[in-house]
């Protein structure tokens, strides 16, 4: 009997991706004089909120996808059972690497660090969002742009915040001006999936495409068009980059990000 | 379109259970003199990472159980996906709760509640019991009295440690008489459970009994026999109590808790 399914699964899921939560904890950290060796701790914990994230978001009573990151999804390798264990114990993990000494020095920033990822990761951040997906696919009606982009905010915006502040949270600065970057950077990422969920390739993108439109979900491009999307888009990459003004050329790693994150394939 | 399905599941599986855990953290945090208003943070945090681990466990891809706390279960009140939110969330509420400033009063140890419980809860605590549990009913043969115990230590144990050893750790005091008081506790806590299951009455204990039995699953009972068990559970409810010694008369609430544990119908 072991307990080695569980382990290799979090392993399994957390392989593979874009890295781009843990790219803006690295970049933050670096504009506020945080030694990389410490960064990595809350980089790492990320990684594993969201990869906990996309295994439960992936099961059959969610959004049931069999595709994710280019690899058959976690409950297929596996089971279920399987799935949301490894997925609980990458929460419980993503705790563990915020809080660990080795990562922010002072007492005070790591649990100011776990505190604001429990708030992101809850029922008031990235579950709130995913319980009203689920909601609107069940709803009489399409959802209106206000509403997309409140659920956005919870599923997508709410981590992409958390990683991009967690820098200045370590150095216990001031948050504000990378805040602002996070929630037009998070908002054109979301915009961008929904833009190739339409146009993208499968083999590229690693996962699924076309769902929303074939469960007739409303989506930015659904609602903007696909022009009005990629031009919202657009706009959004450019109130992110103004927002990083304070930190002049230092944060040019976190503009590439914000251009990155439109143009992505995957 | 509503968030109120996830937030109303999190509160219905937060009802109606013993409150033990809690119990034992606003009991060890008492022994030091740790205001009680502050030890209710805690206090709540295990309950709402209890409620989660149940929640999940309940699904019909873990245990499939429809009756918990005398109650139909979360899924089949409403259905898996939100089962599976409401327990991610209570997850991060649990972190929340533990890391509140109200909570315990220097960063130092609210960090150290945070990171153990973490630890508790993951792949090497909590979440290990679970997966040695669901290998046990695949596997071809009948666990051995070692291999019962490795997995109850971590899918009661890790949380019942936890929770008696807060009170300390928000004083950063010593936990090593805590610690062994809830090593024979939730040992204790684990056979009187085997030994519910056998004996109990559904309508009291709230949740079906007879599983394991019926599963040909190997408990404490089947390896023990019934008088076996009874008598191992005596054994660690004295060694329990032993354990507190060095907090004198103060303790006689977790005493009475050992005792409780034992004796419980439910």
């Amino acid at each position: 009997m072991g307990d080695q399914p569980v382990i290799e699964a979090m392993r399994y899921g957390l392989r593979g991706g874009k890295g781009l939560r843990a790219y803006l904890v690295l970049e933050g950290a670096a504009l506020h004089d945080v030694d990389p060796a410490r960064a990595i701790w809350p980089a790492a914990a990320i990684e594993a909120m969201h990869a906990y994230s996309l295994i439960h978001d992936d099961l059959p009573a969610m959004d049931d996808d069999d595709l994710r990151r280019g690899q058959p999804t976690v409950h297929v390798t596996w089971d279920d059972a399987t799935a949301i264990l490894a997925g609980d114990a990458l929460q419980s993990l993503a705790f563990e690497l915020a809080l660990d000494p080795r990562g922010a020095q002072s007492a005070e920033a790591r649990t100011e660090l776990g505190l604001t990822l429990a708030q992101a990761a809850g029922a008031r951040g990235m579950v709130l969002g995913q319980a009203l997906d689920i909601a609107a696919e069940t709803a009489d009606r399409a959802l209106t742009l206000d509403e997309i982009t409140r659920l956005q905010n919870g599923k997508t915006g709410a981590l992409i915040a958390w990683s991009a502040t967690a820098g200045p949270r370590m150095a216990r600065a001031k948050t504000e001006a990378l805040q602002l970057y996070a929630e037009a950077l998070g908002l054109a990422f979301q915009i961008a999936d929904d833009i190739l969920d339409v146009e993208g390739d499968e083999k590229t993108a690693g996962k699924r495409l076309q769902k929303d439109a074939g469960a007739g979900k409303a989506t930015f491009v659904s609602l903007l068009g696909l022009a009005g999307a990629k031009a919202r888009a657009a706009e959004l990459t450019d109130a992110a980059c103004d927002a990083l003004s304070p930190y002049g050329k230092g944060a040019d790693g976190l503009r590439e990000a914000a251009r990155f994150v439109i143009s992505r394939q995957s």
